[in-house]
């Protein structure tokens, strides 16, 4: 780990809370829909509409709003009521105007980290939303550079490590999801740190092991100076 | 304009058709909305829910998609048919998708200014959107740098001024829009060339007439050359 001069930090589930209010908003959606869904069925129609619209929509709040809406379409045959529809817009706007939460202790690692390392915040979503809640995390001003992703996957790491100009084994990505932040990093051979969050999305989630020296698993962000 | 090191290139209106779409999918929608509408009134309820989500929802068609239903359930009074929801969804969905015309003779002055300039894009709207359509475009190598803004205001050119470490007097923005890629960019003491574009979003629009050596105003992009 001596040789790294670069630290990103991944944002939503890593710096602050994002998919508790992505859960609550799921279970309001399935709430809307009880009347027409057999009791215990499995809540998979949201699920399914959000990642057939991946491609076109991406990541993030507004995406989520569109794929409800069209779920809700679907789930009912085509005849959900109108305050439904209503209700979906609403709960896409309060998820929007969320309060910040941070993730505990991850100021003082800044904190620590800060002058030491180049530090980035590289995440994906929405690029105003994530403007938004970086300005009202109040920890901007801990980050040399700001990159908002369309997508995690290899070559976007690629081009970001090209743009930080360095070579990828001085970068090390810290996040919550190994799919996002963690494999496509090692694989450009990089370093990562994987710091679960307690709720991950069902689309984030893969079954591996990993053993790899480059790699740390770790329990929480306090963990992250003891390898530092 | 000796001293011009970088050139930044608006996206769309200036490298691809972009604001047809928009007007008519507004034309789309008001025909939806015809039956609630006196006939000749003004077509503003969608604008103004535009406006008034900006704050929240950003640019882009996403946000775009959102407003619709929203001006659709307002100006029905709330009895809107889902049908006329399932068809904006549609209208969102066909723009996503629309092929990618470029603007005649953008690639000529993007040949000819490559190597002697360092060039970059710069353009506010939908992360995803933004990208799909520089890579349709075919232009992506041209660029040194891409920068998708939340907004294209002073502060936010600020920062790329900044990011590519130039003095802003070696900083020049090309595009159609005086509010957006003219105004801020000569306050902050960077050049600027306005190529207008037939359509203009409502929005965008301003009174002013700009006298300073550091602008011009072409009819078109071919012009781009002479003045370099």
């Amino acid at each position: 780990m001596k040789n790294i001069k670069v630290i990103a930090f991944d944002a939503d589930d890593t710096l602050w809370v994002n998919e508790p209010y992505f859960r609550l908003a799921e279970k309001q959606f399935y709430e809307l829909m009880a009347d027409y869904l057999p009791k215990n069925s499995p809540p998979s129609a949201l699920f399914q509409a959000q990642i057939k619209n991946l491609p076109l929509y991406g990541y993030g709040i507004k995406s989520f709003i569109l794929s409800m809406i069209e779920a809700g379409i679907a789930i009912t045959d085509k005849t959900i009521p109108l305050t439904a529809i209503i209700e979906m817009l609403n709960i896409g706007k309060e998820m929007l105007e969320a309060p910040l939460e941070l993730i505990d202790g991850i100021a003082e690692v800044l904190e620590a980290l800060q002058g030491k390392y180049r530090l980035v915040m590289a995440t994906k979503g929405d690029l105003l939303d994530q403007e938004r809640k970086l300005e009202k995390s109040g920890l901007a001003n801990y980050f040399h550079h700001i990159e908002i992703m369309s997508e995690k996957k290899r070559p976007n790491y690629k081009k970001l490590i090209q743009h930080l100009d360095i070579p990828p084994n001085e970068f090390l990505m810290i996040g919550n999801s190994l799919k996002s932040d963690v494999l496509p990093v090692l694989e450009l051979g990089g370093h990562a740190f994987h710091v679960p969050f307690h709720t991950t999305w069902e689309y984030e989630r893969v079954e591996t092991t990993i053993v790899e020296e480059r790699f740390r698993s770790l329990e929480n962000v306090g963990e992250i100076l003891d390898f530092l």
